[in-house]
């Protein structure tokens, strides 16, 4: 018997509800069949408020949780502050060494930026604050129109929701697309395969 | 000024992180412009364990949170145990009593069943738990093929991301469809607006 992959999604002060929970939703089902655990990490263990006002606990301090096979970086207005915390970028990065992938959802791409994880890479983020997230990152390659991006082991997706159709390709890479297919299902979820798929792009005035 | 509207959602052990956290996304953003406010409740304030793992925690016990505008009861494997816990279902009914509008995503609508709350009303669930769900409401008006089902102030989503599509409907309803495009929009969501739009109740064999 093989010990369970886990997926752990950072949690800080004003992060996105849809860009976390959306996610876990699809790890967590593949989690009961598929020999995954979903686990919460923030600087410290314990409450942390989301930017909608409902709060999450973080099961672990971001250096005591165990190893991440997954790492799911959300967005959210907390990004702001998030991207000047030297520590927390510092971490980040030792973390994410470790990871067999990294994700990102909305702004979450931002301190992956600050943290240089990005940089000579291919990403995306969301389409209303994309002049702000890519000034973060300088080296790094923004794609305007795309509903998520895969550049090596790093997946970057495109506002909030979209962070559900990328956890589904994530899905498929390591599971089979299936085993995917199946977990959409059980959401009742419209899975955008595409990831080209991006018509917030246009409406957001990034491309014609 | 007006005192804020407030949005509250049910959490009890073993609940549906999506079912939760996706409509309170589109209320969140909501709450920024728009006067409402998002608060979570449970049997007991404190934390409160999802389906998937992760774990939220519950502002207020359901006696002593503030009146509830619009009344959110999410689904979840935890659904199974708590339809026969009788004290929750009375406090169902007596809060529901004083709330604009009811709604229920997913296996949610069992609860609300079982309650009392859904007999001789129109009303749907998710597809994959369908006959379990409508074993709990003998007297209620089961729709097999439907994204969500409005009736009088009672809403009924079907399974997990159908929420939305349901939160989204209610917030046009309420606030106008130009502020519930404008959540959308910013969600980067794909709205299915269509209330009849179900390809999952073919897919679990419950229309040929």
């Amino acid at each position: 018997m093989t010990s369970p992959k886990t997926v752990g999604a950072l949690l800080f002060e004003g992060f996105e509800l849809l860009d976390v929970f959306g996610p876990l939703e699809a790890w967590g089902i593949l989690g009961a069949k598929g020999g995954w655990r979903v686990v919460t990490t923030a600087q410290s263990a314990g409450p942390v408020a989301s930017a909608q006002g409902p709060r999450a606990i973080a099961d672990y301090a971001l250096d005591e949780c165990p190893k991440l096979d997954v790492m799911l970086i959300p967005g959210g207005i907390g990004t702001r502050k998030a991207v000047d915390d030297t520590v927390l970028l510092d971490r980040l990065r030792r973390r994410s060494a470790d990871a067999r992938i990294v994700t990102s959802v909305c702004t979450g791409a931002s301190l992956l930026a600050r943290a240089g994880l990005l940089d000579g890479r291919r990403a995306t983020t969301n389409k209303l604050s994309f002049a702000w997230v890519t000034a973060q990152g300088p080296h790094v390659q923004w794609v305007k129109e795309a509903r998520w991006v895969e550049d090596g082991n790093v997946f970057t997706s495109s506002g909030v929701s979209a962070g559900i159709d990328m956890t589904l390709a994530v899905i498929a890479k390591l599971e089979g697309v299936n085993e995917a297919e199946r977990i959409a299902v059980r959401m009742e979820y419209d899975w955008h395969r595409d990831a080209g798929w991006d018509p917030f792009a246009k409406i957001h005035g990034l491309v014609g």
